[in-house]
């Protein structure tokens, strides 16, 4: 299975793309889509975000998305700037027919650092870990491919889950 | 000039479509696109709101845009959901190429009832006696021909001002 992880954000919105296969990981694809404010007015700056994520998932072919649920910090203005990124976020998997789902930033640390509450550093660093030699295209990308891998292992669980309650039957 | 109005929200999206000529408007067309919450995840919500609003450009080809900018309130939850939706108002025109003007609610009222701190209803009242026999489909709808309405004036006094600069060159 192709899963794309997202990192929502109006200025940089991450992506990375990791195949699945069993428990092992690989990497695929990594990158950041920009939209600085000197581009335009806002509905421009996220028409870009869509054209550069569609792009992303064309070029790709995921078959599954996740989406960094943001915790919503104090500022409300900062919060409906991130909400709009995210609303694009969302909706271009949901244009590829994808279903998306959504994890909290503590269960994507408890998943790749083993602790909810981990620096974004060593989040950084586990995905270094996990994928060597990669190149990863900035913070938010890493934080994208912890995304993926955070669904990946969601997927998983939930499959040996419903394989275990088969075999109980 | 044809202009249609959005008032953004995840739930219930309201959309007005006016004709300007000079300081004259016509109704042309209104309603609200839904998104149920039991309709499934936010992705098939904001999904669902994307293809209703893309139809209803594609059927009233608006020329310009303008989307309500909401003022964000206390509640940080409901602030990224009205992100995520305003998301998909600000897209939408966009994909059809329109400019998307962006209006305050007090600037809205201002120019719908006269004075910045109107009621909700006072415009809702302002919105039907200016377009008399009008079946509006509802508070949101309302609320967006009352943007359109703004947006209207707003271009028409920038209009003016440039044809004054230009007469006294």
């Amino acid at each position: 299975m192709r899963v794309i992880g997202i990192d929502p954000g109006l200025r940089n919105l991450g992506w990375g793309v990791i195949d699945v296969a069993g428990s092992r990981l690989t990497h695929v694809a990594n990158g950041i889509c920009h939209s600085d404010g000197g581009e335009g007015d806002l509905a421009v700056r996220l028409l870009s975000l869509h054209l550069q994520l569609t792009e992303v998932l064309r070029a790709w072919q995921p078959e599954s998305a996740a989406v960094e649920h943001t915790f919503v910090n104090k500022d409300a203005v900062a919060t409906l700037k991130l909400g709009q990124a995210r609303g694009i976020a969302l909706l271009v998997p949901a244009q590829f027919g994808l279903s998306v789902g959504e994890y909290a930033p503590n269960a994507v640390k408890k998943t790749v650092v083993g602790v909810g509450h981990a620096a974004k550093v060593q989040v950084d660093h586990m995905v270094k870990l996990q994928f060597p030699g990669v190149k990863v295209a900035g913070p938010d990308a890493a934080d994208a491919l912890a995304v993926a891998i955070c669904h990946a292992h969601h997927v998983q669980s939930a499959g040996r889950l419903q394989a275990a309650l088969r075999a109980a039957e």
